[in-house]
């Protein structure tokens, strides 16, 4: 079920603007779903949307409050509370990216069920999956992968559907973290599927679809990360990518999270993802690098994208300051 | 906390000896804890344990009724439920490894409440786990790794760390599995975990320990299996072993599950597993071969293995037949 649009941005009183991350994005790639924000008392974020009460939003046509915050202690406090239960009363559908869930907050849940309005605690996911089968699936699909996490695989994925779109192509942007989710209206958190159900649940996220219809795929952690590798290889083996885009921050003393584990190369990160992704795609490949050149000058970008050029062999971008054109020239 | 023994195995009414096969392998494994067994009218499974009713068996010193044996349709029935609510009248434990949990039993939880007793649903686990640091420990450990999933990998690193004692080594088993959970008396049955915590359970399941003892940890899947590569990656960077033995079944036309996907190499296994496994210990090798030739002649069975040894120059034995000392000796 989709999360139903557009959306009132609720941001609680988050700290500063890293705290509203999550909504930031969504403002960012979906701003014609954004009909307003809404902040507490002390709330140091701003989206740059307009103010808005609940009941102002939901005369301009707003759907569902999105709580896309990062709360202080991870619980909802009673300010929280009472605006989650207002925004029921005036029929508003609720969807949460916090680890606390929805039906956590007293009443909330029966509250809801009254309404007939929809809780979404897209971290949660409340679907049955189903173990990989590996089978083959008609159309194309694209995937990003990392040298390391949070080095800018959801961008990547995103600009490539727009590119795609803008082109006239056929492309649906695949989500499968919290703040994708909230971008394409569903998806998956796969980091919090079980174990068994990873490979599945990509699988059903990316369906057969037309032969020339591509699922643009949002990629998660890295074959080279000791924590999460294992969540990385079930969705590179689910998604059956036919080609996949390497992302990079060239600024990274070793792997986030792990001192003793170093990043490493472009070419070696395309190998082991390419070997691991042939078992059930056999024609994967790589066709091109995205880096994150944004603590870079205009120089050291210019020498870092064209490094991982000679190094690799394909095209090498900036999404944010280059587009990413090139890489979609690259599929075919 | 661990699962208190001996065990009175529960076998319901199995409706042959393959759906009481994890019951077996706790009787193969630990027959010191198997006081007896419980079969309901109907039952066509047999442990060879001497049949004891519930008070037979806590007079003969049971603590904890142990469900290893898939029911018919998945739920506890009626015959199964009241069999189980008495147990726990009479001061039993109570361990599953079914997939329905031992709380959905009407009444169960609250008489094991009352009676101060322990269910115990093996494959959910109610702990708390963190995500992999991917930090070097203390100790050795040894890991049993596939050439595809149900190839003897549990036989396997039980046989060694039952040589390594009898050699007066210090060695302990690591279950990840049902059947491993109830041998050991605990463990965490990896594929049922979140798959961001993957291998942090494994970080937790063999901590830091004395330089000379070795930890033996039960593999899981294949990196091969399109399904469950995931949770083989994960298990491996956060088992972060020393030495790993590739378990092989060579009857297979294809990798279980997935007829598009082959079988691959010994030698192919070996060096996709060693690759990973540098990750997070770059001192990994490979020691030996465990192949399950119980379908094959002896004549087949010796050609079989000397294949393998000259494939991987490693040793291979079947470690049903040959037993293990020959890995093990590859150890030092």
């Amino acid at each position: 079920m989709k999360i139903p649009t557009p959306y009132l941005m609720f941001l609680g009183d988050a700290p500063d603007q890293l705290a509203a991350k999550t909504a930031a994005g969504v403002a960012q790639w979906r701003p014609e779903w954004c009909v307003g924000q809404l902040r507490l008392d002390g709330c140091q974020a701003d989206l740059g949307l307009p103010d808005k009460t609940l009941q102002e939003a939901a005369e301009a046509g707003a759907r569902t409050l999105l709580v896309g915050v990062v709360n202080q202690g991870g619980f909802f406090n009673d300010d929280w509370s009472n605006t989650l239960l207002a925004a029921v009363d005036l029929g508003y559908n609720i969807a949460s990216g916090l680890h606390s869930k929805l039906a956590d907050v007293p009443g909330l849940a029966d509250a809801a069920a009254a309404k007939g309005i929809a809780l979404f605690d897209v971290r949660h996911s409340t679907e049955n999956f189903d173990t990989g089968k590996g089978h083959k699936r008609t159309g194309k699909r694209f995937l990003t992968v990392g040298t390391d996490v949070s080095v800018g695989k959801m961008y990547t994925s995103l600009a490539v559907e727009r590119e795609m779109l803008s082109r006239g192509m056929k492309a649906t942007f695949r989500a499968t973290g919290q703040t994708g989710i909230f971008i394409a209206g569903e998806g998956v958190s796969v980091d919090a599927v079980v174990s068994d159900f990873v490979s599945g649940v990509a699988e059903q996220l990316s369906p057969d679809n037309e032969p020339d219809h591509w699922d643009v795929v949002e990629g998660q952690g890295s074959l080279f990360h000791a924590a999460y590798a294992g969540v990385t290889l079930g969705l590179l083996h689910g998604s059956q990518p036919d080609a996949v885009v390497v992302c990079h921050d060239p600024g990274r003393p070793h792997m986030r999270g792990t001192p003793t584990i170093p990043v490493h190369s472009l070419t070696e990160t395309i190998d082991v993802n390419i070997a691991a992704g042939r078992l059930t795609n056999p024609d994967i490949r790589c066709i091109g690098v995205a880096i994150n050149t944004s603590r870079l000058s205009e120089s050291e970008t210019a020498d870092v994208l064209g490094a991982a050029e000679a190094e690799t062999g394909l095209p090498a971008v900036d999404p944010l300051k280059n587009g990413v054109a090139r890489l979609v020239d690259a599929l075919s």
